[in-house]
């Protein structure tokens, strides 16, 4: 079997250069005689790998120097206590953006620990639109908000991030390095990895060092930004092949051209499914134009059944995981940086034969 | 150039087979037309590869119905936090068996969050033997063990260990699976993978249901060890590549016959080794033959610059990272299942024209 389109929502499909690259490196990478599996993380070897990745997101993001990257593990959802922790001290709040399940479960988990605001959401509507920040509260430490909403489709434009007072924190696991954002004026952005950067098992933390004004000692250390900074994310070991595979992907993403690049490839790819969408007398998708997610498209006929053998179909013909998130239902294709439009391509052609068909 | 022997003591040398089969993989595993870091972490397929990994561990190290075995992230160190963390209550204490650097972080973490007790120590005597534990508190909810000292060459027998009244909390991660212990006579056993297991970023933790007594919402959720284990490490993303080379390992070990095979190896290794360094006049080991680990062997000239001519010569052989860990000097080689006794022969073979030469 060749390899499939593989519109998975995360873990995601990776460029198939990447995957060569680890095949050819796995046993003895760069002639050091070792996988990047086995090296010590003390090593001259991987120390140069941690080092490079770094660099390649630090210049893919055109980040200035008051920003500090980290390659932590636990996922975005360890995030979720780490944010307020650190940023937060007694007496303090800070404001969420409810924008979908996700943004619902940081604030929860910040809400555990500080009296933190919800100040807008979406909710009631099922998160279809993106809520508005008007009403950003003046005396939060940050305002917290999930760019892109994976499940939902929906995404926070550069424009209207931009555009929120004071301290931002910014959840961009599903899209960051896809859409160019100004993450210098935000005070705090983090991803998973396992949408457009690598594997899952390692999240990138991108902090404005002022930030961080707690004392050693406050925190426990594998939660401290502070003492991850100072050892330069090696204060235990890192996830060091997931960090491989990310630099790998970076390299890829430079070589296409850098962020800008792959904003007018996922320009393209979207506004390739969202015409074939709004053309379509079958399948609808109701985000507001200036909401919708370049990365996640999502699509539905209004029919379970016919949802259901739309899916199975797709299946069939090579196109993967293009069954919606169960709180919403329908369809979804993610369009990662690494999914070429040649499977955007087949997906429209399958649906345009499938509204012909059954529509 | 070729494969290297790789004594490092962590991220460590893994089965060659076991790469060969993950290069193989990279771009298509087992026809489902994707990466095994490219799949969701809800498909069948990574699903099946998450259950045989779980299944391995419980079946290599007999645990019983009491057990459960967790996939976490955040290395060893985090479980120095969570283990306090979701054990303790108000007013609870532990035992800590200071025996090297890690037990002692592990002592540190805790002691931020509950009055815990040092009751028993090496430190004086720079850790070159494992404490007495004799003294163990009666007060305590847990007593706490790194049972193999990867820095220091001790380890506790599996006699001594099963020796300690009441709950047992052991940090295995440099001898997991490479020595037959009693795991559920412990309450909790957890394990970096980056030394017998797989690559970093994946952390196994085995632990005894009917500990977990806080109530959810108590602790924050991705630090809560009864939500992992009712999601079965899945509450978010695992680390699923690392989870997937874990299982690849297991498989060798069951395929090379099992724990007790393992052990029978790794004595035979580790004797080849002290052997050699006890029937030298150059080289020494001063650790208690019963305290002696089977995994990690440290040796020294006594004279620093013939131990740094020591590993330049090794690594000019290929015999790489056998350089001692700077809080002990000399020389450390690390014997982890993977190592073949091919490398150690290489080794001793070099001790013995080294000290003909320069001893």
């Amino acid at each position: 079997m060749e390899r499939v389109f593989n519109f998975s929502a995360g873990p995601a499909t990776l460029p198939v250069e990447v995957l060569e690259q680890a095949s050819k490196d796995m046993l003895n990478y760069n002639g050091c005689g070792m996988s990047v599996m086995e090296m010590s993380h003390r090593s001259s070897e991987y120390g140069a790998i941690h080092a490079a990745a770094k660099e390649s997101l630090r210049s893919l993001l055109n980040l200035d120097e008051d920003h500090e990257v980290l390659f932590l593990q636990g996922g975005a959802s360890l995030q979720f206590t780490m944010i307020p922790m650190n940023l937060l001290s007694d007496g303090q709040s800070a404001s969420y953006v409810i924008s979908g399940s996700w943004a619902k479960k940081a604030y929860k988990e910040a809400a555990m620990l500080y009296p933190v605001k919800a100040i807008a959401s979406s909710e009631e509507d099922n998160f279809n639109y993106f809520p508005n920040l008007e009403q950003s509260a003046k005396d939060s430490v940050y305002t917290y908000v999930c760019v892109n909403n994976t499940i939902y489709g929906t995404r926070l434009s550069p424009e209207r991030l931009a555009s929120i007072n004071g301290t931002v924190v910014a959840d961009m696991s599903s899209n960051i390095l896809s859409e160019v954002y100004d993450v210098n004026r935000c005070g705090l952005v983090f991803a998973g990895a396992q949408k457009n950067l690598g594997p899952s098992g390692v999240t990138v933390v991108i902090v404005k060092k002022d930030l961080l004004k707690k004392e050693k000692g406050e925190l426990p250390t594998m939660l401290d930004y502070k003492i991850h900074l100072e050892k330069d994310s090696m204060f235990n070991t890192p996830p060091c092949y997931s960090i491989y595979i990310c630099g790998l992907v970076m390299d890829w993403v430079k070589k296409m051209g850098g962020v800008e690049a792959m904003e007018a490839r996922n320009r393209e790819k979207a506004a390739l499914l969202y015409e074939t969408i709004d053309n379509s007398a079958l399948f609808k998708n109701n985000i507001p134009a200036a909401d919708r997610s370049l990365t996640n498209v999502v699509f539905l006929t209004g029919d379970k059944d016919l949802d259901g053998d739309f899916v199975a179909g797709a299946k069939a013909k090579g196109l993967y995981n293009v069954k919606g998130h169960r709180s919403v239902g329908g369809m979804r294709a993610s369009l990662y940086n690494a999914m070429d439009i040649s499977g955007v391509k087949a997906l429209v052609n399958y649906m345009k034969e499938f509204e012909v068909q059954r529509g």
